[in-house]
């Protein structure tokens, strides 16, 4: 880190804004920030830090932030509101929301929270491919009832996971595959072999094949960001490549998948189970017809989320802050024409 | 294997008998038995075979037999209905519902199918841990009431997980675990340390110090066989020395674990959430109020059972054939005191 010679160098504004509406884990509190200065001391003392609460002071911090933190910013005329803004940290991976990123002013950066879903994701992604391998969405299913149903699976070594969407949570989910001996097909937006796609994956194929690969999955995970590109991506017709038997989990966004498609293969009987852990919207309102459909099973947006996320996520920003002091660009730098 | 010199050698005779209200996976098949055959051409020309159902002509091939293989022998002066009877292989690996075994005749040696169980039973170890650490009988317990509870937790490594019992089951799930990142303390009979507890255990104690060690647990697995030692071993007591908000997770037999003082402690938080896959009596009735204990995940006993169960089964008898013929000791022989 470079340190200033002769006189004291400018302070930085920061501000962290949340939504006290959100869950906990998903809140940036003072105490929050206490304990990451206290980890950061020396990055600390180059910062004004403000944090706050449903928008109650964000027009006044705005006014002299240079960093925002937040989920939801303010898209309105942000230039005016707050001139000297050069980076919004976004509090999580998935920026759909934002999208399309037109209101971004020139010169002010966006970064995302990708990479802090990696430990959680890797442990969902193999409890998800062992809950489908042992048919458990059905056995849950059969618990409902009060029904005692065998169902006999073989090991998962051996089987094929078809992983759509191969960024940190796709990539941890591959990891996790590949040490239960289960083969591993990435699907990413160019198909070229990168080193995640090389140390997770057993080969790797444009989302343009996923038509020609799905076919050789006994397991489909959608780890993939919602874009114009992979909205509606596994429709009925790809639901309807699937082998006989094989099951789905979804652990990116909903309208990646038709919902409606998927249900009626779960139906039929074509799809052996599923694992939801996306809704649109969320929560899933209780009048949802999805709690109850068979060998359906609901998970509350839970994957990828760890109670100690606001430290990863403070850490990661106060790293980052790190570089951009040095001069270095920033990580996690959203592309706004690719759209994560 | 030793070739006969001179005149041809004796061929033995051996019975396979199954119940045909088991279900398939646990029946002995005519085509079962050819398939068998085939991957053992030499061995099978040293036999005579027969295959039989519900004991319909059970009493006229004990008259000649060696060898029987059956889940359920006749315990009634067994000798004088089996004059040449020299060793039955059980289909399962619990024999607990044949003891105590003072019903074997002198001379007649018994042999499990232990092992059997031990891919399926990583992958199911594995597959309860996650469930467990993810309070997945929780998000179950809230699908049935179609509500949305946000039910974080932070990645499995790191954690401890106290395995009880550690035979083939048992090291199977300390396999599964550790490659989770998962501390992994075995009890066993002994706490002798073992190839099995060196390779699959952090560290290893007595049954004797059950209780000290329980109250380690993020998770205790029990695996254990049901014998007379074994049987209450979690009671309510030792379920109150779990840590606040653990799990559990049940493979080996239902008496074992004190199933009233279980539900107890789940109904009243004490613990998160437990897997059962072991019942009494089997299949659970619909009357069974475990089916909706809350935060209670009820398994049809599939954690440790495998399509290819009888391939397995009965390549393991020719093997161990093999070593018969060979005047080597069997694999697998049941030590009647002990009682696995």
């Amino acid at each position: 880190m470079p340190r200033s010679t002769g006189s004291t160098p400018r302070k930085f504004h920061v501000h962290f804004e949340s939504n006290s509406s959100k869950p906990r884990q998903f809140q940036v509190l003072e105490s929050d920030v206490k304990a990451a200065v206290r980890r950061h001391p020396e990055l600390a003392r180059r910062l004004k830090i403000t944090v706050g609460f449903d928008r109650k002071m964000l027009t006044e911090a705005l006014r002299t932030a240079d960093f925002l933190l937040n989920s939801d910013p303010p898209r309105d005329n942000l230039r005016a509101l707050a001139p000297r803004l050069e980076w919004i940290q976004t509090t999580g991976a998935g920026i759909d929301g934002l999208l399309p990123l037109d209101w971004l002013p020139e010169g002010v950066v966006l970064t995302n929270n990708s990479g802090a879903h990696a430990a959680k994701a890797q442990d969902s992604g193999a409890m998800g491919l062992l809950m489908l391998n042992a048919r458990i969405p059905e056995v849950m299913t059969a618990q409902r009832a009060k029904h005692w149903a065998h169902a006999f699976s073989s090991p998962i070594a051996g089987k094929t996971a078809v992983v759509i969407g191969f960024g940190d949570v796709g990539a941890a989910v591959g990891r996790g595959a590949r040490k239960l001996g289960v083969n591993v097909i990435a699907v990413t937006r160019s198909g070229a072999l990168t080193r995640a796609t090389a140390k997770a994956a057993d080969s790797v194929v444009p989302v343009s094949k996923l038509a020609r690969v799905i076919g050789k999955a006994d397991f489909v995970v959608v780890a993939t960001p919602l874009t114009a590109q992979t909205r509606g991506l596994v429709d009925g017709a790809m639901l309807d490549r699937m082998k006989d038997g094989a099951g789905l989990m979804n652990i990116g966004r909903a309208p990646v998948v038709d919902y409606d498609a998927l249900c009626a293969r779960l139906e039929s009987g074509k799809l052996s189970g599923a694992i939801l852990d996306v809704f649109s919207p969320e929560p899933l309102p209780d009048s949802s017809p999805l709690w109850t459909v068979p060998n359906l099973v609901v998970l509350p947006h839970i994957t990828c989320d760890d109670p100690r996320y606001i430290d990863f996520l403070l850490d990661f920003w106060f790293e980052n802050f790190a570089r951009r002091l040095a001069g270095r660009k920033l990580k996690n730098i959203v592309e706004p024409l690719r759209g994560y």
